[in-house]
């Protein structure tokens, strides 16, 4: 999406070779009117996937999610992160892996809001080594829910994430897709 | 807000005398529909303030703060939890303490993303005894920053938060506000 890898060009703080900074406009900062362009394209992209539950992790998923859901006309839900390991039989629970901390913590999501009867959207702001992606994948799994796709806005696709869902057969949609960062120059993946 | 408030009757969780769930439609699962009609009532009510801002703390507030900037066409930004006590001069940071919970954590704002040059709607899901609102006028203090109102999905008028808030001349709109809780039964505040 060329409005996106813009701003990225214009705003991205570029950290060596592995970090694209844009919390001035999507996960801090956020520029509503671009997210709200950017959840119309994912509303666009899987306009045919039968989607009835968007579905994304706390905090920097969910302004993107509920923009998608309102272009799509269905529910969105986030998973939390646990507070407590013991939280009964009311919540779905999924391990998530932190490669960036090096550390592991629980995900919950109501058993209310996601049932075998769902075909759902998974919606991130990132996409690296696809820890988040993978918690939402075993939420759903749990659930007995389809995952109708994965709708990521960044993905850095010299790391391994994108490739791996692409290979398990997820429609993986990325809004930008960057190549590599060298000497502070992001190159953005052909279209 | 009649819409808000029938949903409330219609589908809160009442448990006790005090708590009302409502993460079927607003702070778990959340129906996009219904936060924009919402974020436009706020937009409404807060049009002639000369909002520059929104803010909000992560994560229940993100979905609503973000429709409600669209419709005022001004950025949203979210306070973030702090996972580290040490985090640098880039922030400011505030002390939040939870009645719920009996802890304190501290809540960060990048100094790129609030000034002394802005007048800040804050949002948030709940107002309660108003710990986490006390937060970000905090951070506004600290930047300098005006706070132009304060939005309210769902207020606990039984509790001291919002009399507090407006005792010290803060225009604060809640779009459901509930006068008290017996036996069940959701009592909301005369219009």
């Amino acid at each position: 999406m060329k409005l996106l890898e813009d701003r990225i060009r214009k705003e991205g703080k570029v950290i060596g070779t592995d970090i694209v900074k844009v919390d001035s406009f999507l996960n801090h900062q956020m520029d509503p009117e671009l997210l709200d362009q950017m959840a119309e394209e994912f509303a666009r992209l899987f306009k045919d996937a039968g989607i009835t539950r968007v579905l994304t992790i706390e905090a920097s998923g969910i302004a993107i999610a509920v923009l998608t859901a309102l272009h799509l006309h269905v529910p969105a839900v986030f998973a939390k992160k646990s507070v407590s390991s013991n939280i009964g039989d009311d919540y779905y629970t999924a391990r998530v892996h932190s490669f960036t901390h090096h550390t592991d913590h629980d995900v919950i999501l109501s058993k209310n809001y996601l049932s075998k009867e769902d075909t759902v959207l998974l919606i991130d702001d990132f996409l690296a080594t696809g820890e988040a992606i993978d918690g939402l994948t075993a939420l759903c799994k749990e659930a007995g829910a389809k995952v109708g796709g994965v709708g990521i806005c960044v993905e850095k696709a010299f790391q391994e994430g994108g490739r791996q869902l692409r290979e398990k057969g997820y429609h993986v949609e990325s809004l930008a897709s960057i190549a590599s960062i060298q000497d502070g120059v992001i190159r953005f993946t052909e279209e």
